[in-house]
């Protein structure tokens, strides 16, 4: 059945190698017709990351894109390569080759999809530049399912190459507007399959650590009527005959919800900021994740859920996502990611004390200067009595968080006292008339921990398709 | 400790009940000052659906909204609320309480929270009001956490009413504009609590699903830079000097994360639509749960992928929310909602024959017209060899899915032959260049889902915060 139906499809070789008097493997090769759902082959697919030793002299199908190749004589060598994975497949004058084959294989543009049969072999000597280093696949059909174009906009082991090689050794890496421009291509490398993979990682933790504390997922609108935050930083949706905005943070949601009895809740979703910053760490669009609990008596409670729930993200992408960290390990070095647990927290006072003891001389709301320092400077600074908490990794601030005013007269208070008009947040006022516990929450930008997880230094590698200000596509 | 900080805290009782030179009881309720997490009491609080026959003769300490009082005598009964949970409490002049005690209490405003101390006594006889029928909370303090306004814009029992009850009995109902006005109140009724945790459910039942199933989480932007949908109902976007617009669709952004090899991917994300309709089933921003996959040979693969996420989510709810499903059921009955393991799939031709043999005479192409052939109609139309699917719930579409065009000519093709302007789609197209594996997807809207699963009859009742043309608050 699947050499029959292979062989059907076997119709469209390019002109140059249509030799076909000759060529007694003619039916074994060739560019097949696109793929319709007109078929069902019963044919299983093996992946690559499965071929190993135990499958020795076994005889698979593959189906990967075709990394490199390289001709030499009767031989050519192709690296195939699915995600992470990769393997050398060997198409060689013989029996199940002929010569027009090996050239029509050694003619595949690079990152062609192609289904391969062959036998899988155990190598010589270790394949180094592969991931599945102790075998080879020979190679008797191949087909190819989708054809790349012949001028790739960058490759793939430039992409990968560590800048400090690039430096050194004057081979070439790849700029960031390259990549982003053509994101579809740089997805492809070991080392985006490993960080977005990770990334996925961290919703599932973050949820999978929320559920279990009894939180519900809250679905928050992005569409909003008033710039709540006082208008500044705002994106302005035409709707319908009038204005809208894009929320900022999902805070007073979240916060409404604690007032309509759900208690803990969490959500991840987009954040808009219409802020034309040009930074590392800034964009337009980024993924919240965010946290919003009702304590009894202190927020001390919601400070140790928050903790916690990082710290078993951080062991779950420790536990489950090792091969991952140590692919993008491989192009940015890094020493690894460090965690207490429990966290370790400090308090002003402490904090304070700390660094007079270390011999630094300052007021007790002095801020910081020294770059070694700035971690407890931001702790120090205006943090005094405020019921109010940052979290840092690697020193720097992921979450700021606080207790949140829950007695509508003061809220009405601070917000006038801020300039916010009224009649802009009555329905967030008004959610506090009718009895509203005490709470606190905090949110964390996905991309940005994602970023320092990985010790990577710009939040543009962490987000499949970043917003900034002078970037809208792809 | 418990009670020393409490009656620290007693000092602010309203003038009508200061009578304390002859108040015993004085000090065992009153206002509390607010929660500023200036104490960290080591007070237990207890939940009231743990409060059973189990616990007969304890003290307890709770804290919960007043659903109602009555005052009776020298007797004050309040029934006690924590989310979907209720129980009785008895305020009686005698050691523990004063006439002046009782009188606070009967007069404390509903839906205020309160922290009560009393002890847990087994009831004379069921207490049919109450989700806890067995056992009564004998008061022994009672402090305001936070007072509720006197007048609360709906009454909760009426929210909760069935509306056959409202026409038959003449008993007052709340109408959907007062409900979504007063969102916060609306949401603190047993129905929709029980809606928004059954539809946390929904969002973590899809993703430990496709999780298991290898599937990747991604994130797509909402911001994108061309209405690429061909520009009708999209929301436009000031993007700093230009106009942006919001995602649709993450179909785009689905199909590109294939072609950068994620292969099984999915999202959950919101979803806009300009679309001028106020109907029972519109929203201009709903949740949409996506799938995108790879395939080797037939779409069908990737359907039955998604038929089998949506009974794995089917029976997760059935087996982990039948508490909420029942008490949905109570204000909105409906029949439970049945589907089959693996589900119905019918063939275009298969459900032809179906309706031929129930006598109905139809042309091969034709539209079916009688309400009960909704469903069957909807699959006959333009499906034929059409590589695409519906999902139906309940007779109603909720997915609608296809196999996607992977090669770059045909799409272009299609693109022209649709007028869309190919400039825009540029990135797009661009990303099946480079070798793109056949694949399909679909999507659902949250929102619908569980609408449909709960027998409910209007998309805003599964909205927290539904958006329509009209409505952008709260």
């Amino acid at each position: 059945m699947p050499s029959a139906s292979a062989s059907r499809k076997s119709q469209e070789k390019p002109r140059e190698i249509m030799d076909a008097a000759e060529d007694y493997a003619k039916e074994r090769y060739g560019i097949s017709s696109m793929i319709q759902s007109q078929e069902k082959p019963d044919r299983v697919l093996a992946l690559v990351k499965d071929l190993t030793v135990q499958k020795a002299d076994e005889v698979v199908w593959v189906r990967a894109r075709v990394h490199t190749s390289r001709a030499k004589g009767k031989q050519c060598f192709l690296v195939l390569r699915q995600q992470q994975f990769n393997v050398q497949a060997l198409v060689a004058v013989g029996d199940h080759a002929s010569r027009q084959m090996v050239k029509f294989a050694a003619n595949i543009n690079k990152e062609s999809i192609v289904d391969v049969e062959g036998v899988v072999r155990k190598a010589n000597q270790k394949i180094g530049s592969c991931t599945q280093q102790d075998v080879e696949l020979h190679v008797q059909k191949i087909y190819v399912i989708s054809l790349a174009e012949p001028r790739l906009p960058l490759q793939l082991d430039d992409a990968v190459r560590p800048e400090v090689e690039g430096e050194e050794e004057g081979r070439a890496t790849v700029n960031q507007d390259t990549r982003l421009d053509n994101r579809v291509i740089d997805l492809r490398t070991s080392t985006s399959q490993a960080i977005f993979r990770l990334q996925s990682g961290i919703c599932y933790l973050f949820r999978e650590t929320l559920i279990n504390k009894s939180f519900v997922e809250i679905q928050t609108p992005k569409i909003i009527s008033a710039a709540s935050e006082g208008g500044a930083n705002v994106f302005t949706v035409s709707y319908f005959k009038n204005n809208a905005y894009l929320a900022q943070s999902p805070q007073l949601y979240k916060q409404m919800c604690i007032c309509a009895d759900f208690e803990k809740v969490f959500c991840i979703g987009p954040v808009f900021r219409a802020e034309d910053s040009n930074t590392h760490r800034h964009l337009t669009e980024f993924v919240g994740l965010d946290i919003e609990m009702a304590f009894n008596y202190h927020y001390h409670e919601v400070l140790e859920e928050i903790a916690d729930t990082l710290v078993q993200i951080f062991k779950g992408l420790q536990e489950r996502f090792q091969t991952e960290i140590q692919t993008v390990n491989k192009q940015f070095p890094c020493e690894p990611f460090k965690f207490l647990e429990p966290t370790l927290r400090l308090e002003y006072c402490e904090a304070l004390a700390m660094l007079r003891e270390a011999g630094v001389e300052m007021g007790d709301e002095e801020d910081l200067s020294t770059p070694n320092e700035k971690l407890l400077g931001r702790l120090v600074k205006e943090k005094k009595q405020s019921n109010s908490y940052d979290m840092f990794m690697r020193g720097e601030e992921i979450l700021s968080g606080a207790q949140r005013i829950h007695d509508p007269q003061l809220l009405t208070e601070r917000a006038l006292h801020h300039g916010i008009d009224l009649e802009k947040i009555k329905a967030y006022i008004d959610s506090f008339r009718f009895g509203a516990p005490p709470h606190a929450g905090g949110g964390i930008g996905l991309e940005r921990v994602t970023m320092l997880f990985l010790g990577l230094h710009n939040v543009r590698q962490t987000s499949m398709f970043p917003r900034d200000p002078k970037r809208l596509t792809p």
